[in-house]
């Protein structure tokens, strides 16, 4: 006899579907909102709707805010000459931990993937080029995973930038191959931050 | 400048709430939720909303269904006279996954864990002895975890179970199949030997 009840096996499912969540931890966490209060699955699932409701692109680097420009672009403190272009937003959030860059962001939301389908028109790279129109910008920092789908797509997006006279720039390989972004210490990102080089 | 927009931070905070999801895993979890298609995410929080309000204790067994009965006490084919004590809803899926019992069950919801000021009236055992007032029980089985507060919880219920002429038994503990000896903890042998049996 299968013992689930339905709206069980239905939250077990939805959870089983974040990545590195498997059945055993789907059912852990479906159990787990069972025996919340009311009050707090009310606010667990408020969260989600509200983060997902609330939370938009920025206008200018893509990044998630909640305000029409993301914190970073509608600073007047940081320096417009430079945008340092990522894959995703928590590697925004890496670059900011540092406190050693000034400069602006873009997030790519994603990488070029061809096998995968993901291709140009996927990514933000149009919103790039347009950040590039006027002379403001004067360096373009490639700050992508040093993996395979990550210097691919750095090298096309330095074919596409070079030509409008820009420089382009990408992160010192201070981190070791195949490492992720996301959990690089501060201080080994601000050295691949700093002996960046020519593309 | 902390980068996580208002909505982002909460939804990484209610994630964390989860055991075994630490501040990187809720943030992972919450990014994958600001990718979703808003259909998805809606799904997400209603299945949490469903779930919660949907499902709710069986009025018999204290398993959760969404019905006024489980499917096991609503069960004509299940044998009324013995009850399988366990302290989990999951424990209940394990046993019904061997497909060898037939009884019934009754979930505690925790075990007595008196530091942590745990005590009978926290659990179903109020529920549990108006199961027994009527004869048709003959057979109650303890099946909590072989730990402190498994066996704690086990002698006390079987104090309050055995005056009223009941048998009660509790699950063979031993090696586990396919374990080897080298490796048993001297408790587990212990009881595997001195529950030795017939070959």
């Amino acid at each position: 006899m299968d013992y689930t009840a339905a709206p069980l096996e239905k939250l077990i499912e939805e959870f089983g579907k974040f990545q590195g969540v498997g059945r055993k931890g789907a059912t852990r966490m479906a159990y787990q909102v069972l025996s919340m209060s009311d009050k707090d699955a009310t606010a667990l699932a408020d969260a989600i709707r509200g983060a997902h409701t609330r939370l938009h692109r920025c206008r200018i680097c893509q990044n998630y805010t909640d305000a029409d420009l993301c914190p970073v672009c509608a600073s007047a403190k940081r320096d417009t000459s430079v945008i340092c272009v990522v894959e995703k937003p928590r590697d925004v959030q890496a670059f900011e931990r540092t406190r050693e860059y000034n400069g602006l962001y873009h997030v790519l939301h994603g990488l070029l993937d061809p096998l995968a389908g993901v291709g140009a028109e996927q990514l933000t790279v149009k919103e790039l080029l347009a950040r590039l129109k006027d002379d403001t910008v004067k360096e373009v920092i490639m700050a992508m995973n040093p993996t395979v789908e990550g210097e691919a797509t750095a090298m096309y997006l330095a074919k596409l930038i070079k030509p409008l006279g820009i420089r382009v720039t990408r992160l010192a390989s201070g981190l070791p191959v195949g490492a992720s972004l996301e959990y690089a210490d501060e201080t080994t990102l601000y050295r691949a931050l700093s002996g960046r080089g020519e593309l």
